[in-house]
């Protein structure tokens, strides 16, 4: 539950007032366009809106802001391409879930992208996109590498995205962030394989497991919220259908949606698994207890009654017959052990051994 | 589980029986009026109810009432706006659900504002709302600050509410109530926080976490009984959509549900947390209850087999051939070092040390 | 589990074979009816069927039957308004749950009127309605005075029961049912209440709170079987609509709807409110164990060192030099009082103290 | 889990083989007929195929077949009344779940027959139906007198079977074997009560109890299997309505879907008592475990002490100056004494004893 | 959790980028193809993709890939029969969920085939179907036997699938694929078995029976997702219905849908049961800490007070008179055995012992 962001707007506050709600707001935003069509190609890394260029009749524009703490960029970004404030808003409330919405002359998609830092740490950063006719907008909280490999691919012609239309783009952006969920999941089910051996192995120490444990079922609420919705916007998409997309990147979304489909089945999956780990804890935890429990009994059964004897011999009666017998020591002894030969016997029929 | 209210309608009560089921009686009921169109604006904080202006043809007028307990003046309030006998009953039953319903001339909408006061109590009031053609009464339990903002709003023209018709008031009243939510689960996932925390560091009293748990518990439980029909009541107004709500209006009840969507998730994740904290107390607590049966068993296998040791030499027997050596007395004392280190080693090996 | 009713119908009975299922057996039959119209009204209690008018052609005849296991009156009543051998299976078969069935010429109800006794007992009991064009017949298993203040009404010509049809009369008697479950949750309420109170302030007899708490399991249990199915038969009426109810009709069971879904939001907070309460009482148990652990490990490790040292001095060596140290007897109560000291502050360091 | 079956039907075996998966493969087949109609009735109990009648222009012909695994008179069967190969699979393999299907011709019909025998074991028995048109086909596993109730009316002429369709016949054969579930369920109560006295007593052995609870479970998840999908068939026949079944038989089949549902009530019912029942088991034994420890601490922190202070007297310095008071010895009796009521008064205030 | 397998494509790579994603990749793939109608036959084991004869206007190919790994090769393959790259993705991607999509010309079907072990680890293989009009291709991780029955049965023309299309092969192979998963069903079941069995007698090793339950829950999430989406994937065909395939044909899938959803329905029972031994192993583990503690507390409570009395008399005050009396040795002998004996009354009172 680190990390956990506070909610800015204050409640009563005017619908559409545009207010970042996240943290990363000493991140230096930067605006990036890159404008191509099948035969040309022109980008800049600007901070200037002005230099934006118009939407081309044909081919694609995609203007890229990283950093929305800058509110009256945003604003004036959603000036130039006619965004409602009402999507602006939902762009910087970086709590929003995830979701597709169709407005009249473009789609909005707000998702999460998820990373894990060294420190096993999830940070879920906001990600949105406004795709119209030959443009897209796309806004993230901070500067990061994850759409660089598109770029490239743009630049260098690879695949069919020079040829396709900006819903193409927007499948390739949107792919990049789902193809990056696998990652995460593969790396708390390593971790959680590390825990089940640890667990396994009874080498773990035990309030660690225990706050692993607790962490994990931490960012399994959080990656459920990022994820679970989403499914329902891509399906969304899917069912807009003709109205938006082309029919040929149709059956791209429609692998999109099996693919988080498929990270939904992972979640769960690894989520079960989690909760069986949980019950493996604390059975080891019972299993530890038992132990325990038997070693104290063992002692415990066998010495007292050995002490038992030793203290009717140390008692200072004028008349104990027995403390002037010649062997009655080495009599006291026999029956000692014999008392513990009995003992061990009785554990180790037990089992308790 | 505090503060539970008894309902007052004795069974068998006439349907339509206008009895006020709540405990805020002893509360001076205000009514106050605003008549506003983009022009002019006249307004009135009084008790006459014929003082209220009538309905005007453009432009909107919004009466509102603190303190329902006052049952004849709510009867007289709907006769004079024409508000069905059932409706009514529903204003006055505190304990009822959200909802909203269509009726021939006016929309219903009823649900509960929710409030935490200094010592993390909940505190749960209804309010109602009517809203007809150009016109919105709302009733609200005790007299509160939370509608004032909008009112302000109206006052200084600030936004778009002095423009539109009474739908975007009510959407904004609706907005003003559900946007408190987000505040009252944020307290509660930052109380969740501390408490994770003092689970962790084990600082907590243990009581005081049970307890906490348990309330929080019970607040979840009084939360979602507000919050789960909610979106159920305010999807029930986007889907009758063009017939009460103006077209531009739509996209803003859209969002609200958006909102209401968001906050079930927040419940539902806190939920889960809170599970997982449960979770963890006891896991904690059967740690501990291991560490104090590892004191306990290495207290007592170390020293009972000395004290047996000590026993045998307080033997009174007469032929004791070891006690009359010289180094006997030492020669036991080694035993029970070797007899004490031999323990540490296997008390070490099974890490109970 | 008390007062399990045994299903008394042999498997292989024809199908519409009249069979009383209950334990409601030596209860004297009553059979009461009432007809009125707007202007005029008469009524009977009657033992004798062949005194009961025939139905109205404007107005209600409103036909009651208490005790429902004289079979053959049952029957003849049956034959009298033409309701089918099915329909009197079900009214019979007390185990049915309820629910609504339009027939050709009626409207076929059953329900569970449920009672709670001075031992907090639930007490059962099925209702039936049979309601035609200007009659209802209604079935109680034994004599009850729900139903005294409808007829009152009726009587006194209070709301608006003589000026509407008999889907309104049908309309009261269910909400009438229905407002007695809002008695018994609060009753529950109030025990849970209670036993919270007694769980945290931990006053409660173990296996009392216990008993209790399997108690209310039980009785959650059975009302979820009485209630759910109702918020479907409930439905059903109101989908059936026009069909068989006037048009002012329906919205009052629009709202009898809607009292049935806030009766299932109290009755499933409420069960979670006991589980709740269970998880308390197991955590509390667990804290008794704890302490219970605590106070002998903490007697045992402070005691069993000191009688340790107290055995050394008592062993028999004939060459102790301790013995005939003049102070020696001192130093090892200094010595003793030292361990114990060191323990004390061991086990406070521990927060075991 | 005792008495599963093996599958036998290898994987790989062409569709439609027909192989019987069961047990009861060393009991004599028997076939039976019945042929009749308002005026006339023939019957006979013969094992030859060729003697069975042909289907009648009017009236009905009701062939049963007692044991299945007599693959080769199945698939005669099967020819005569030209039943599809993969319909007869179904009706071998009785690991087959309930269902209904409409054919072209017949409609078949399969589901299981429970019995508990006197060791409280649950038997399940496939019977399937083909009900065509004035005939009906039906299959058990072993002879069994279910069925014979329901000759005998047809023989006696009681009730409506001999005038109405074969429809009505297959709804009186299905209407036995759900008959016979709430038997089963009645019997499952009645152990649960048994065992639940037995608990809050705390009369009952421990690993009895919790083997029956495990049974109870068992057999739960076994009846479940059986009845859930049940709901389903019914609820198909009853869709697919006028085209198999005559409009006077139609109310029968609802009137079978209602008992379903109310078995499903009752079982879910009883699913959740048991899992109450096993909370309760849970929960007593940890009042065992606390009772246990109690009598452990007090008996260890009233002696111990004591034997300290007696172990003290014991030792042998020869400077002892109590050892040499005249009342030394009473007073050491007196202290003993005052710190045993001092334990007990602490014992008691923490309600110990 | 063992042998997971590590997602190879990197994210950010271009959709329809062929890669595989599973383990075996050291293994030689094999190509085989038959050809066949009702009345001639071809086949052939080649690794020449050229050698594959052209699709037949009558009978059908069936082409067979074992070994998937030789991404070029399938790439051939693929364009060969002008299959989508996404199709041939979603062969390569082995983690991919089963599915069923139809395309222009052919229906693609992915689904896991599941083995188990001699050390009862499943092994869980991709295969995937392409069904055109009168040629299927299939692909497999890796050789295996499992469809050679299918292809001994065309070559000796047993049952139908000389005769049949292309879609009845298809069948076939699901059929061959899905009917396994029974067998892997039946050996959990027997597991299963034989852990309660040792349960129930106690004669489990404690951490065999808790890795056991451990590994069995591991091998159901895989199984749930390796079997759930199937009954969806086998439902989309039947739907899709007169398109595909043959009306013939259409009852097998029906068929095969059954047996999905029965396997499902085993499934779940398998995993009820599973939940319900966990139960009984936690229960098991409480009652033998009862049992230990049991016997600790009898030992303790028995010889502490005796070695109490035995201290009373090893004291040297000067003045003890019972020291001095003749019979004193006797009565104390007398006063300890009859506290044991009280011990043990109350012991057995109890039920302790």
């Amino acid at each position: 539950m680190s990390k956990r962001r506070r909610q800015k707007k204050a409640p009563g506050l005017p619908p559409g007032a545009l207010i970042y709600t996240g943290t990363h707001t000493n991140i230096k935003g930067h605006l990036h366009w890159i404008s191509f069509d099948p035969d040309q190609l022109s980008e800049n890394r600007t901070g200037d809106l002005s230099e934006i260029p118009s939407v081309p009749p044909s081919g694609v524009l995609w203007v890229n802001m990283d950093g929305i703490h800058d509110v009256e960029r945003i604003e004036a970004l959603g000036k130039k391409f006619d965004i409602h404030p009402l999507v602006l808003e939902d762009v910087l409330n970086i709590d929003h879930r995830p979701k597709a919405e169709e407005y009249e002359s473009y789609l909005f998609f707000t998702l999460k992208m998820i990373d894990m830092n060294e420190q096993d740490e999830i940070d879920a950063e906001q990600v949105s996109i406004v795709l119209g006719k030959n443009y897209l907008v796309s806004f993230q909280e901070k500067p990061g590498d994850i759409f660089e490999p598109v770029r490239d691919r743009i630049r260098n012609k690879k695949g069919r995205v020079r040829e396709y239309k900006a819903d193409y783009l927007a499948y390739l952006l949107l792919d990049a962030v789902v193809d990056r969920y696998f990652v995460i999941l593969e790396r708390i089910a390593l971790r959680m394989e590390i825990l089940e051996d640890q667990l396994v192995k009874d080498t773990a120490d035990d309030s660690d497991s225990l706050l692993e444990i607790q962490r994990l079922k931490a960012q399994f609420i959080e990656l459920r919220k990022a994820i679970f919705p989403l499914r329902e916007a891509v399906g969304y998409i899917e069912r807009c259908g003709d109205d938006i997309l082309d029919k040929s990147t149709l059956k791209y979304f429609r692998d999109l949606y099996d693919h988080t489909i498929q990270i939904i089945d992972q979640l769960e999956g690894n989520r079960e698994m989690l909760s069986s780990l949980q019950d493996l804890y604390h059975a080891m935890q019972s299993n530890r207890m038992n132990n325990i429990m038997k070693v104290l009994t063992i002692m415990a059964s066998i010495f007292i009654p050995l002490t038992f004897i030793a203290g009717i011999y140390g008692m200072n009666f004028d008349n104990m017959p027995e403390l002037h017998l010649r062997y009655g020591y080495y009599v006291a002894w026999a029956a000692m052990i014999a008392i513990t030969l009995g003992m061990l016997w009785y554990f180790r029929r037990k089992k308790w051994m």
